[in-house]
């Protein structure tokens, strides 16, 4: 069964480590990521998110990142699949930077 | 000071209610979308989610939505804006629909 | 039929200008933005693109905008509507600036 | 100089033919996608789109993809760069697929 449960690595070199997922499939954890835009240093960063439960594996999942290092925020949503005896999980991401007015808004997300 | 908690409606017209947010600036709540590309009719979902907690009033925050009545998961990100005398919320949204295997990955988010 | 050909202008305040639109559906034309996260003020850019030939007026089409006051590069994809007697295009955009090397590709586009 | 003249494949198999770019960064070419979420057949598909000519090598560059077998339009938005005696391209993209009205708008981008 699908389980978010554990530590993974991306290809930046990123980390992250989700804590025990529950029944309803929610779970907390923490992001380090090996990339920023952000001016002050990177630091580890919580993360609450929520998975579906299939019993095929291939569960979809997102989760929320509240960056400790910034006033930004960003979100990524993903499948989980388990190919040739390995767990991969293939996401996409939104980061939303803090801007000053919405006449800004659009160039707030990348 | 910027907190996400309580009714919010979009353009689309879905809604959705965010529960006490907690001082780390976790929340959790059901968003009842107005909108759907599911087989299934539309249920009010649960979302989990995560906010700044500026004093300005214009915190960055995310969300993720667990969607009961399919595979799939979104996740929304965004900024408060608290103009006019008026709160707004302007966010972006990533939908992943789950896909059979690695080789349909590159169509499963929109 | 749809056509692209003349003036357009967005919710931002950008105008862009479509010349004659051939037999195959290319066409060239000039970008003004009303916006512009570049160090240079802001100059007209051109833009080349094709839309699809439709009958019923609904074509979907895209186009590339080469900005002459920065190294960047935009894409703008999107459908006409003719609603209540109104021409109305909704577009969606990625914004590509140019970054120093592979390892800052994550952040290039927004 | 960077110059998109030529053949390019990328890691899903998609192939593409840029032929002459001229001495405004104007092109055009042909797309052999590999995937396709269309009822129809695959078929080849012109392409117009635009570079900048910058001196370094490293420029950025958009271009759409009519899709001759579908009503659905592509934009695709990358920068070049050559490094180890290669050149690559990396890029996003955006595919727009027709709708029949405005309140089905917000599905029909991927």
């Amino acid at each position: 069964q699908c389980n978010l449960a554990g530590s993974w690595k991306n290809d930046l070199g990123s980390k992250m480590y989700v804590s025990k997922v529950d029944d309803k499939g929610n779970f907390s954890g923490e992001y380090h990521t090996a990339v920023s835009s952000a001016q002050k240093p990177i630091e580890p960063s919580p993360l609450v998110g929520s998975q579906h439960l299939d019993e095929d594996g291939q569960c979809t999942f997102g989760f929320t990142v509240n960056w400790k290092f910034s006033d930004s925020t960003a979100v990524f949503v993903g499948q989980c699949f388990a190919e040739k005896g390995e767990e991969i999980l293939q996401t996409s991401w939104l980061l939303r930077e803090k801007v000053d007015s919405q006449s800004s808004n659009w160039k707030a997300t990348r």
